[in-house]
């Protein structure tokens, strides 16, 4: 595999993947279809195992490795959803799976990790330390690196989701996912643009953390802006290759405040009746705050996920 | 119709409703699954219009009018879903929805009932008041009055939840449903005997509000129980008709307490991220207190709805 993946690539992630990971529902919603003045359709990620898109990727990235590989497990660093999936993704294989997470991170959230079977390291809370333990742990055991967004195969799996929403919305005139390091966006937009090569795709971004709209607007990467947002899933600065595709997909990005996410999240809970995080409710604050592009047409939004902690929702 | 439906009455409710009421989809949970020791078949009312299984039966019961009844609009008495949901249910024919709420009904029930175009008409919080209201505005519009649960044509709208269920879960080997005046329970058990002669049918009550628990101990009908429990589409007597299908169709009730329902609804949000209402948690929290007659089974459970006060969650 290159490494950016091909439609191809994503075609054979969704065979390798068929057997573990959940085909999720795409929902309609008409109230909101009426606010937004366009049809669209929700991809509910929130749905998928350990709960958000993240473990297509993972899965694919352990189920694509050498058994002799895989013995040796897999390792990451992660202190969101992607450490969880990898954890739950390396249980379907039977193999190790080690996840850094920084110091401080929420007990929920090494739980979770815990709980499919995955070993934690804590390290100290800067890039340097969580490189350097993840590379200590690679050395120690011969256990392959898994990044949350610049590895091939964790973008390859990502796309499936698009593969399937296209299919159950029986097409679309345009596709809206989240971006923070790039790895559902790069997937999202390559399997869209292999489907239909002219679909316009966005990414929403928070206000807070919009590295990825800076640097398309600097035309270079930025690397070192510090989020704040309360989207949890966001907060990764967008990755070398991620940018590339971003670029070489014409994606648009729109970005969105904290309160208008949180508006929208509050709208997918009331009238959905579904569970998403704030990462994944973006997407319609994106869709409500911007219209012109997406008005009159069949809109695909990526929900990313659905871990929220229930004793601390943001309108309360 | 007779005073119950039949298999068939409910067979033609599911084509009368078909271009108004959603499908709604079954969802699995294997986590839960394992701590119920049965493989459990979610059926998801909360996704259903207006946000409760209730939309079935009115939505059947406005639609089975002659067209001079039906101009002359519906009346019902609810401070709950079926007030919301008979106003959308005459909106979709286009015709007058009268609604009879108690003072003291919270704002936002009232809400939704106007926003589906309904009138509302309040009353005193007694029986004999609610009931004068009703046929004042009978009187006066001639409109049909839509019983709650004891109307037939309700009845068989509720018992289509249970035909799609079994049909998406490919048979089963156990039904539950909540039960409160039994609109739903009795439509249910007739559409599961209907199908599969033996099924067991459960009913699932809060120990508080538990007079069709108690009305079957007894063998007669207790009328006058007042409830006190946090599941608010629960406090209602059993109606007469609808103890008569629970004693007809040999349905096991099952009590709960409130504190293992919220546990219950806690459960369903954090794994299944979805939303349902504390009466639907009902049914997840009898399977997991009576363990013994689901254990190995394929279980339906039927979600009634999914209708929350986000700013007032039971656990915060």
């Amino acid at each position: 595999m290159r490494e950016l993946p091909t439609l191809d690539d994503i075609r054979a992630a969704a065979e390798r993947i068929a057997a573990h990971a959940h085909r999720t529902p795409v929902l309609r919603a008409r109230g909101i279809d009426a606010l937004a003045g366009a049809t669209l359709y929700f991809k509910c990620e929130n749905f998928q195992r350990a709960g958000a898109f993240k473990f297509r990727g993972a899965c694919n990235a352990v189920w694509a490795l050498s058994d002799a590989d895989a013995a040796r497990g897999v390792v990451t660093h992660s202190s969101g959803n992607h450490g969880a999936a990898l954890a739950l993704a390396a249980r379907t294989r039977g193999i190790p799976a080690h996840v850094v997470v920084p110091e401080g991170t929420v007990a929920t959230k090494v739980d979770a990790i815990r709980a499919y079977g995955g070993s934690v390291h804590v390290c100290a809370p800067t890039l340097a330390a969580r490189d350097a333990a993840a590379e200590q742990v690679r050395a120690a055991t011969g256990a392959t690196l898994v990044h949350p967004f610049t590895n091939p195969w964790v973008m390859a799996g990502q796309g499936t989701a698009t593969l399937e929403l296209h299919d159950q919305a029986g097409g679309l005139d345009a596709l809206i996912a989240p971006v923070s390091g790039g790895g559902l966006i790069s997937g999202s937009a390559i399997a869209a643009h292999g489907l239909q090569p002219a679909l316009p795709v966005f990414a929403a971004e928070p206000d807070g953390a919009a590295d990825a709209f800076e640097s398309l607007r600097r035309g270079e990467r930025i690397t070192d802006l510090e989020a704040r947002t309360i989207c949890d899933g966001l907060r990764a600065n967008i990755g070398a290759v991620n940018f590339d595709a971003l670029r070489a997909h014409g994606v648009r990005v729109l970005t969105v405040s904290d309160a208008e996410t949180v508006a929208a999240m509050r709208l997918i809970w009331q009238r959905m009746k579904i569970i998403v995080e704030p990462s994944s409710a973006t997407v319609l604050a994106a869709v409500l705050r911007y219209p012109e592009p997406f008005a009159g047409r069949r809109v695909g939004l990526i929900l990313s996920g659905g871990n929220v902690d229930l004793d601390r929702l943001p309108w309360t």
